[in-house]
């Protein structure tokens, strides 16, 4: 069950202020509020979507087009030449913290090697 | 420019071995061959992109619903009920180490809240 309460919904309602990087009709692109690397950017679907499992399950295909499409104009608005990483979290396991589906771009920095971490990074 | 001898590309081209997961018209997946967690398992599309930004721009929409397919059906062969997570890295600053678009999904375990890491993990 999705909770319309979380911050991501009330982001996309207008209803919680972002600094707003890219938006299309399927699609929103902000900065993260609690910025984990120097070029730290969320991509969320504008449907109501838990996370990725529930968006692969059940969004259309114009809807995964367009999240691809706003995923692609905000890389290029970020222009992160020298590399970045995108990560999504599900669940307990993945450690989601928003349970609204989202895509973080993190870079403008030398990233770790790991791709996953108990520790106090970076 | 695509480095059509990298590891990902002969699997695909079937000139090296791989514990396949899943495969569609469009996209394969496989079993890390040095995973990190429990479950480690990367799903590459067959057309050649060496990397996240790459297939944006240049991949066809087919290409890329096929590509969200096969994560759906990966996922959903993996099972992961506890939750997963998904990274793709690019370039020098993502420490990308195969130039083939990939993205890793791991799980089995719980993974750390840090989205990346400069430590050893995990």
């Amino acid at each position: 069950m999705y909770d319309h309460n979380n911050i991501f919904a009330k982001i996309i309602r207008g209803e919680a202020p972002c600094k707003k990087v890219y938006e299309n009709n399927y699609a929103l692109a902000f900065n993260d509020a609690f910025p984990k690397t120097k070029i730290h950017v969320l991509v969320v679907p504008k449907g109501y979507y838990k996370d990725l499992s529930d968006f692969l399950n059940n969004a259309t295909a114009e809807e995964k087009v367009g999240y691809f499409d706003a995923l692609e104009a905000t890389l290029k608005i970020l222009n992160l030449k020298n590399g970045y990483r995108i990560v999504s979290n599900t669940g307990e396991d993945g450690c989601q913290e928003v349970p609204h589906l989202h895509f973080h771009i993190v870079g403008g920095q030398k990233l770790g090697s790991i791709i996953l971490s108990k520790n106090k990074a970076i």
